[in-house]
């Protein structure tokens, strides 16, 4: 467990408004860690404004304060003069947040990371790639700092560390993620609330397309693989909108046996996007690379021409291959 | 948070044979705190056999020592005269083991729960209702007799913690629960793997249940009534075996808005069983009850005469009266 750094703590005391930036796509870490260390700065009588490129997901709108994160490609109205440091939470480079080009203003910056291969890119760089979540580091910063962790905050934080385990599932499920969470709760952190947020708020369009989905399941390769159709007729009669197919994928992973899973969606006639999921040693991100696409060992993605169920049965052909016997 | 009381610590100290038995119908707390109790005897030198009268769940029979656990109603070939202790384990009244005439001969027994109404039946009675799981009081003990926890023995009691609070889910996801799952991480559990056990494990045709289910699903009274059928052809084209049924209310129970789901299964011609759930206050009990039921405020079932469809159109009309406007 590696200390804050006393030169994060004075960079952070000495300046009074702060610009807090986060990845693309902001995931839940993004998100709570954002909120939670503007409310942590705010406490102590700073300055703050989150801007992220892209909107949060719908799934952690529930989280107070989550609703003034600004978003876009265009700067929050008082940037960059009415800031004195740029904070970017989660960024193994600066590009990760979308707004490279725009944050280029001779702002310090406090890079906090909990990423393999962060560039330390920041005038102050705190990576500490053991944390089970960048909230933990927030966490442990509070401390440092000598703040009160309120309720809204300690939520804030319990998020992340909800988000970025798997619900506790994960590898990153360490004993330290556990403390954390316990004192998080001692301070007002609600499971059972973020449990909610995140679990028992689909759309009925989401579950409809699960549905839908379930009925091209089809087992392959003695049980190993596992692959489902998501064609946009389904899509249609699902009445499914954007995102409602997040999460869908773990369900043919949740089957006993199976050591890869692929959903094929199609984008258009002819026209598919391949999802890979695998388990353990198995490397799927090379098919991914070979097809142009990316990602890491257990998941990954590419494009790929062709109808449904012709692309289904090239994946089932390349994943059994890599399978072995 | 009680302490051990002495006189528990005592009867354990002082007895070598120990039968160890828990409710009818197993579930993880009832395994878990069962299988790492007898681990932490044994670790002192002492003797002891497992008996419930169910089988243990298929679900954790991924659990190392879980297979030594005798079942039925036939006693252990040793009982009663090889023990000089009984312990119960997670039962409100003995007659919950289902082997309570049986278990009647004069062991002392000694009843370690923690849930409400406790009957105080043994000789010493040590109930927490603040526990978050049983296992946690098990690991208290450990602590108290001094005995250090080996790697199969936390994973037995963080399954248990995983199993009773829903994955950290419900309200009893207490800083105690996760404090309780820090040490026991340290100590060696993995909760990666009993995640792979408990939710990774699927057998393929419990998912495709449940996409045979999720085409019946209707959504009802302005979102809030989510229903699904279970006839007994969708279990015959799914190929489905007992128990793959469970869990399967929980996903029209996840939709974002629904107060109360029912699953209506046929189990005959003219035949059903009707499963509900509800969050927060309301009270789908009473129904069940005056159906010749039973259950909890959230989770409660009774058998029913009638097609399936009837059935479900006839559940919807009593959740939404009371329901209200």
């Amino acid at each position: 467990m590696t200390d804050t750094p006393e030169d994060l703590l004075r960079e952070l005391r000495s300046h009074e408004r702060f610009l807090l930036t986060s990845h693309a796509n902001p995931d839940g870490d993004a998100i709570g860690s954002a909120v939670g260390l503007a409310r942590i700065l705010r406490s102590l009588g700073k300055g703050v404004v989150i801007w992220n490129r892209d909107p949060t997901p719908r799934v952690y709108l529930s989280l107070p304060g989550s609703d003034r994160i600004h978003h876009g490609e265009e700067a929050p109205a008082s940037f960059p003069d009415g800031f004195d440091a740029l904070v970017a939470l989660e960024c193994p480079t600066l590009d990760r947040t979308g707004l490279h080009e725009q944050l280029q203003n001779g702002l310090p910056i406090l890079n906090i990371d909990h990423h393999l291969g962060n560039e330390q890119y920041g005038k102050v760089n705190w990576v500490d790639t053991s944390a089970p979540s960048l909230g933990e580091m927030i966490h442990r910063l509070a401390r440092a700092l000598n703040v009160t962790v309120d309720e809204a905050t300690a939520t804030s934080l319990y998020l992340t560390l909800v988000t970025d385990t798997g619900n506790f599932r994960f590898a990153n499920a360490t004993s330290r993620a556990f403390e954390a969470a316990a004192e998080l709760v001692k301070d007002g952190a609600q499971p059972q609330e973020v449990a909610r947020w995140l679990y028992e708020s689909q759309p009925e369009s989401a579950v409809r397309l699960l549905g839908e989905a379930l009925q091209t399941l089809v087992v392959d390769a003695d049980g190993r693989i596992a692959t489902l159709l998501l064609t946009q007729e389904m899509t249609q009669r699902a009445g499914a909108r954007p995102g409602d197919s997040e999460g869908l994928i773990d369900v043919p992973r949740s089957i006993a046996g199976v050591k890869a899973v692929a959903v094929v969606r199609e984008l258009g006639p002819g026209k598919c996007k391949v999802s890979l999921r695998s388990r353990g040693d198995l490397d799927i991100e090379k098919i991914a690379r070979a097809h142009g696409g990316g990602g890491h060992r257990n998941a990954a993605g590419f494009a790929f021409d062709g109808e449904c169920e012709a692309v289904r049965q090239e994946v089932v052909r390349q994943l059994t291959e890599i399978l072995g016997s």
